[in-house]
């Protein structure tokens, strides 16, 4: 008799954060579901990525998601441009309403199909962005509901949000995912999403001070 | 100075149970504005009535979002058989994985672009089939999240979720809805989603009971 495979459905943008998430949750023996979402953003190359991190993990299988676009938001509306980082203490127009809430149900519901034991989101409390959606107390909120939420966690059979970046800044989040052999190359963090990233907007920004803050060189191409 | 207009999301399938919430929120004085999913469900006819309800009521504007498919679910899985109404106390072929999580999310997304005060959702913990996401500890958990979850949450602006119905039968509801004059001419219950409802399936029966109890006779064409 063998032991049950441990399944979990990790949360993959085709950035660096989720890409490190594949990495720890294969490190801690899951069988890796990946999903992923095309939500009209501009940087829908993501999606291509998403899938190639994916196949290096040869995943059983890879859902990706189409959503709606709600507006209001520089990353799903073309008519509002991606400004350059200003490290200012505000909400940045880059904020999609309730995305991670959103993403965290797609994967509650598909978890409770595949009875998987995990979902794996990358947020960090540390370097958010401002993002209030990632947050613990949020993710804590969250846990709460998918405890009541289907008939498996009534069953007993409940689903583990797990969130292995929370507490560590870019830079330990890169140490973590380069000792696990995660393919960074794969990634791409920039919010314009142009075929080479840009190396301004937040993301990028906050991605380039990671690695030097590491120490590492990033393997993919800038502008 | 004129007050500010209540703002409303309600989630409006086409059933009865959303279109009696529409009812209540205009009663209410909220501005309505509607959001309706269409998730390759075989009863997509509900679709076109929750339009129909929504230029019902002149609302300046209807959201339609179109959804995955997740599988594992006769209402969105061609190769699963709707069942008759059996009465036995289980969980029904019929239930969809996380779908009100996912509707209350897709909501409050929504709201916050809106700056809507309360989203309205029709569940009803007495006549609510066994789904898990119909009941009172789910919808305290899901306000729980909305909390924290959204930059508006945060600024003081958080989201009511309402559920008028929560502790109605379904009989109750059918009264309540046609005092407000809620147009239930345009409504439909059915799973099976033909031109005209079966009569049969679980949720044509509790309607067809509801209305028998309330005393009142149903609008819709049977088969």
């Amino acid at each position: 008799m063998g032991e049950k495979i441990k399944k979990a459905v990790v949360l993959l943008s085709g950035g660096l954060d989720s890409c490190t998430c594949m990495a720890v949750a294969q490190e801690q023996g899951y069988e890796l579901y990946p999903m992923s979402f095309d939500y009209s953003q501009r940087h829908d190359r993501e999606v291509e990525l998403a899938r190639q991190i994916g196949e290096f993990y040869k995943v059983p299988d890879h859902k990706i998601v189409k959503i709606g676009n709600f507006g209001g938001s520089a990353l799903t509306d073309k008519n509002i441009d991606v400004p350059d980082y200003s490290g200012e203490e505000h909400i940045p127009v880059t904020y999609v309403p309730a995305r991670n809430l959103l993403f965290l149900s797609y994967a509650l519901g598909y978890a409770e199909v595949l009875k998987a034991d995990a979902i794996f989101i990358g947020v960090s409390s540390v370097d958010y962005s401002g993002y209030p959606d990632c947050r613990p107390e949020f993710i804590e909120a969250f846990q709460n509901v998918a405890d009541v939420a289907t008939v498996e966690a009534i069953l007993g059979n409940k689903v583990k949000i797990e969130t292995p970046l929370i507490s560590l800044t870019k830079a330990d989040t890169i140490k973590l995912g380069l000792r696990l052999g995660a393919p960074y190359q794969l990634t791409t963090s920039c919010y314009r999403g142009g075929d080479k990233a840009c190396g301004h907007c937040d993301s990028c920004t906050l991605r380039l001070k990671g690695f030097e803050a590491a120490g590492f060189v990033d393997p993919i191409e800038y502008e």
